[in-house]
């Protein structure tokens, strides 16, 4: 078994830098995006995207690049930034008023709030084919060859898709079901983890795996890369549920609301006690990912036990 | 000039032949898609997707690979159904409460009518990965090589993006602006012209130029294809305003609503009478452009008269 911890405080010195990096190749993003939508759903796409948020996602996937020997340079964050576009289109999507109906994220009125639903609603879409037009350019950037940048613009959006996040939102839907007819019935710990494996793991583990592919890495590195981001996403999800029944509106920066939404948790299921050691175990299997894989990865094992200790 | 008429009867048993074809894989094509989203979205998707409509774009996909050498097969269908997939998500979205809030389409009442808003709202985004995915292993169906697939398939997302359809939506929604603090603003014949050619031109114009794709077609014959679209792409659209004016919700199947929501359009421009010659103009430069790259495509020219001789 590989080991490596870093020092605390230089662990929480990488981590703000490489989101200040990818905070920039955000605004890049959004930025291009800017050239050919009008300025309401502009508004709309930089509410949900540049106010704020963990930037885990964009994180892991440089993290990944350059621990399977790539490099990060300004065309991986910009990569990066594709990652989160997606991620970021779920959430506002998720905040509609016909979704979630969230007036607060991350502490501030949802995009919805601010600037209509229409707008919202628009932005969301037009976020998926962006995120796939600039991931491509990313990859061709890093020099990737086109055949390449194309497999790895699939790759995401496969992730997003029917089969991965946006899939997830669905059965979500159908799990709180109050569309007309439809009946709440809570998971159990099998359907529940099916459907945080589409709606947080498929995305989670493809920004491991583009990361991996951007660097030029090996099949078996790759599949250690999805493995570990499996078990990384639902760990994520697990401690979200504990988050939510543990945390404050303050310390959260959203309301703690899934379970007055009436959506199955973690926590009903096993307990705030339980969740946590279920989140841990997931994290142990992450990490064993990388070991069979021979890969040290000292970065992406770092990141792994901020899941579960985050406070928020 | 290549002429080529094709008797009356015969087209329009063509346009049938066709339109069956691409409904039976379309029908393939919402299955796929069924096997992994809830009862709830699939049937959003299947209303939004099965519930009738020209087909032109699936129609235009499939007579440009024949046309252009390609052998029209059951995966050539496939191909065609995820341009319509993209289509339908447009006018799934377009007809939800917070944009035209549109109670009928095609004489029937609309997804989110049926299904309930955030149904609609999640089939709607789906259906934008789920048409790459699709778009993907049909072209490999044909016969393409993975390279090919996937140039195929991220040329479909570009038309689908931000660069075009979506970002059309997203100048529509602008130009009615019924958003926060917004203010209408009819829009001139540049403007006009230049949201059409992105929400309606760019998918045409792809629909046309996948389809030489997917035929092995050269870089001549593609840039045909490419401008042929894009006029026709405009061409359809100032019909839909003549008809818009001219039409009744019995003729349409759905409410002649555009300058009721204050839209801008060619009928307010330039009169019916000025519209209908603007149309034929475009038709006119649409078969012009085939003329150029020396293709005979008796079959596209028919579809080409069809747009400016349909009633509804």
């Amino acid at each position: 078994m590989v080991t490596g911890k870093m020092p605390e405080g230089s662990f929480r010195r990488f981590l703000a830098e490489r989101g200040e990096e990818v905070e920039t190749a955000l605004r890049r993003c959004v930025g291009g995006l800017a050239e050919v939508v009008p300025a309401a759903v502009r508004a709309a796409v930089e509410d949900g995207v540049l106010g704020g948020g963990k930037r885990l996602r964009p994180i892991l996937l440089v993290t990944a690049c350059e621990e399977l020997g790539g490099e990060v340079c300004e065309a991986a964050y910009d990569l990066s930034a594709s990652v989160e576009l997606i991620h970021a289109y779920s959430l506002l999507h998720d905040d509609l008023p016909c979704m979630d109906d969230a007036p607060l994220r991350r502490g501030r009125p949802t995009a919805h709030i601010t600037h209509g639903v229409r707008a919202a609603t628009v932005a969301g879409a037009a976020m998926i084919p962006w995120a796939a037009a600039w991931a491509f350019e990313s990859a061709l950037r890093m020099g990737r060859a086109r055949e390449q940048a194309r497999a790895i613009t699939l790759h995401l959006l496969e992730a997003a898709g029917a089969g991965g996040m946006i899939g997830g939102q669905a059965v979500d839907l159908l799990a709180e079901d109050r569309s007309p007819g439809g009946a709440a019935s809570p998971l159990d710990e099998a359907a529940l983890e099916r459907l945080h494996g589409m709606k947080t793991g498929a995305l989670l583990a493809a920004s491991l795996e583009i990361g991996g592919m951007a660097a030029g890495a090996g099949d078996a590195a790759l599949a250690a890369m999805g493995r570990f981001g499996r078990s990384l996403g639902l760990a994520f999800q697990v401690m979200d549920d504990v988050l939510d029944a543990t945390g404050s509106e303050e310390v959260l920066g959203k309301r703690p609301s899934d379970s007055e939404h009436g959506k199955s948790t973690y926590v009903q299921l096993m307990s705030v006690d339980g969740a946590r050691n279920r989140a841990r175990a997931l994290v142990a299997g992450a990490t064993a990912a990388l070991d069979a894989a021979a890969l040290a990865a000292p970065r992406l094992r770092e990141l792994a036990r901020f899941v579960i200790e985050r406070r928020r």
